[in-house]
């Protein structure tokens, strides 16, 4: 994504200017918070691992100001977009942004644990999450609220997946990123009835350790788990500028709104 | 490892045919049963992966004829080394293998779910462990009785890594190798004592799912887990006669008896 210049207005329940921020090549433009949680490559990777069909439904749980799951809708059009957000101010802004770009997406007011009336009862094909990369236990709050509660929440990753897994129809697949460090927790926390797990690390570049990992899980699947061969976002092995040297996949997620490369 | 021609004898207690087989370049000399469980390169592996120091004790928890302890040994000179062995058959082994290559090592008859007391209030600096790669639960027994045990034991996960970590001095180091579809069971199954967990995946070649997993553990460590990048055992993109296309990592580690390449 490419960071534009501030968009000059406040929004009125969040304390930060909004800058409109440029993903899928500008196919995708987004208001966020120039000081709060910010969505970047990790959004658009997640969108781009989730296997979705058009006619589908996929839920984002966590949907921040819609990033992922509006350019999940940008890559696979007929999709069916809902988003679970506790922030009222993001929940607005993620509803502010699928307008502004054309894409239908029904955001609820909600927290994961203890998630609203309106989604009880529905299935999803896909349900898709960016959980919070650190448990607020160990960690030092973020200074701006929004932002902290979006990088550390107090609500423990087995509730995310257990929602998840409640929320999916039997065979719907569960599509997250996170980063790797935590993956033992994840892998530990998932609901018996997900199985089929796969992961594939992101590595920054080729023979690094992962920073983060995708994990994709289906309902009620009984493959074995699969560790995936690593993608290394940057094709050079020592640092240029950023825009010079993504990965030819990288360039064709990010850029030209492609699928992530799977099997 | 290169394997020899039957060298004529039969053990008294295996109903098998010895082998003769060279490992690390011909500077290991082991006989192994020609029908039963028969350790091949993930041996090697585990114990090139091993970050033992001369003047170290490791211990071998299923050390079978001893090809993992004994090629650590070949490779670090003065370790103590100690195995525990279930069948008394392959523990036999073991010592003549061991006396074979003018080696000392302790090996143990004895079950990892009722640990024998001769190993009670011992510690190590190091412990290895090839663990069954099947749970028996799910998956159709070998014909081979030797040779199913070591493939798919009846003893969960859990006991092996149990008994792992209590064995282990405090800083102590446990090394693994194990399918990579088993790695969230073992991951669950790690004691709380051991911590700062490492995975090494093993690929055939560059850019295909994980085979099996290499994963360092220390008792007490306190480093976040990582996922390292994977090494390929074959070099070429498309299957050769495996003795040409071996990468060099895994022929100075297989030939030469290296350490294999960690950090």
């Amino acid at each position: 994504m490419r960071r534009g210049s501030s968009c000059g207005t406040t929004a009125s329940t969040l304390d930060s200017e909004l800058t409109e921020d440029a993903f899928l090549g500008g196919r995708l433009r987004l208001h966020q918070p120039a000081q709060g949680f910010r969505s970047g490559m990790d959004a658009v990777f997640l969108a781009a691992a989730v296997p979705a069909q058009p006619g589908e439904h996929a839920l984002d749980l966590g949907c921040g100001a819609g990033a992922a799951i509006l350019a999940l809708g940008t890559r696979v059009p007929g999709l069916g977009l809902a988003g679970l957000e506790i922030q009222p101010a993001y929940a607005a802004l993620a509803r502010e942004n699928a307008a502004r770009n054309g894409l239908g997406l029904e955001v609820m007011d909600g927290d994961v644990a203890q998630p609203p009336p309106t989604l009880r009862d529905r299935a999803f094909d896909h349900v898709l999450m960016n959980p919070p990369y650190y448990d607020r236990a160990s960690t030092t709050p973020a200074r701006d609220p929004g932002r902290d509660l979006a990088h550390g929440g107090a609500v423990p990753l087995g509730l995310w997946l257990d929602l998840a897994s409640r929320r999916l129809r039997p065979r719907g697949v569960l599509t997250l990123i996170q980063r790797s460090a935590r993956l033992p927790e994840v892998l530990a926390a998932l609901p018996a009835t997900m199985g089929s797990v796969a992961v594939r690390p992101l590595v920054p570049r080729e023979g690094r350790p992962a920073a983060t990992v995708l994990l994709r899980s289906r309902k009620g699947g009984r493959a074995p788990f699969r560790l995936m061969a690593p993608l290394a976002v940057h094709a050079l092995p020592q640092h240029q500028r950023d825009e010079e040297d993504l990965s030819p996949w990288a360039v064709a997620v990010l850029r030209d709104g492609a699928g992530l490369p799977w099997d």
